[in-house]
């Protein structure tokens, strides 16, 4: 039988939260790699919306696609470490979280700073506009506030326990770390959580990782940066 | 004690899907209306995204927000009618193509003709873009192509029955249709699938509203559209 299959690209959040949460899971699989701007007909016959990350699962006839879809089935198929935790409040409020950076976070941060430095140069669309970057960096702020504001009052984002919520947030912010983006000097609170998802075994193959084309800053897979 | 109250405005998709869902899962509640691009501070401190749909729970002492984890607690707390199916797959399916309007036709379609037609008026930030307006309109066709490949070999979206899937996209071209955006007459496959979603007891409340600035086409409540 095929082994699972992810197909995926490095500097995704998304397909960074997957793998944390295979990982998590005790899942195997095996990653593909896939650069969606290519839109490769083989891919898009995987998943018309031509983006990472697709999950096929063993054996091959079951193809999964969105990430936040992709999730709630491996937490179904395999229930334990819950993603979520066990009381529906609860989950809610891990699933508000997971979303909140899932999209206004992608939206907010991660679109202004990635598209402009990284995506630009790597589909020849053109030069950075540094206004646009200044205003991803600015939005990065209150975020980091946030997180300051939330495990302040929590030991993790969404509760006692690690959840979806806290995969989320770190896969968001260590792509951009990856580009020494995130000002963690000025957020100890924030730098504190990120320290402990960041030790986690699920984290240190993403952190291995490197992109051909832009290498991280010396700090960056230091557990103790 | 307290009755569940939903903060919601009539033209946002994810209102309208969170509102079917409370519908057709039998639970009752009260809305109340919210602006949100007012920032209006007893509603960021429901929700400091700022955004609507909030649930807020009887009793008061429970704030839901992020429409996804809106769904899944409703979903949780009342498992029947399932919004998703039984079968992980299945399951899946049906939130990936909830994601798929949820996020992609949201940001591509609604936020191109929403934001230059409706929010630009109701919030004082100039004129329309008619550039932004058309390439929304281009790419609600691609949409609606979708939908039409999907019920050409599903009974509903995301498979044999109904699932948030349907709720959510046929919230977001509910909106569209207050306007008058959407070109039913081209997509026949597409127009006979949402006749028969418009046409659920939970559909009718939505369309009976009206925004006081901005009238509907005279055929938008018809169930014989």
């Amino acid at each position: 039988m095929s082994k699972r299959l992810l197909y995926q690209y490095p500097l995704c959040p998304f397909c960074r939260k997957v793998r944390l949460v295979l990982f998590e899971k005790g899942l195997e699989y095996e990653t593909v790699l896939e650069k969606p701007w290519l839109r490769r007909a083989g891919f898009l016959a995987l998943n018309p919306a031509g983006e990472v990350p697709v999950l096929v699962e063993e054996g091959g006839d079951r193809v999964l696609s969105g990430h936040s879809a992709i999730c709630e089935f491996l937490d179904e198929i395999k229930t334990q470490p819950s993603l979520f935790g066990d009381e529906p409040y609860v989950r809610a409020e891990a699933r508000r979280l997971a979303g909140w950076f899932d999209v206004k976070f992608f939206n907010e941060v991660h679109q202004y700073i990635m598209e402009e430095i990284v995506y630009k140069r790597l589909t020849g669309r053109g030069e950075p506009d540094s206004r646009v970057i200044r205003a991803g960096r600015t939005n990065l702020l209150s975020h980091l506030k946030y997180i300051t504001w939330l495990v302040e009052r929590r030991n993790f984002l969404a509760g006692r326990s690690i959840s979806l919520a806290d995969f989320s947030a770190a896969a968001q912010l260590s792509v951009l770390d990856y580009l020494g983006e995130v000002p963690w000097e000025k957020y100890p609170e924030a730098k504190a959580w990120y320290a402990i998802v960041k030790s986690r075994p699920s984290f240190q193959p993403i952190l291995k990782e490197r992109i051909l084309e832009i290498s991280p800053p010396s700090y960056y897979a230091n557990l103790d940066f």
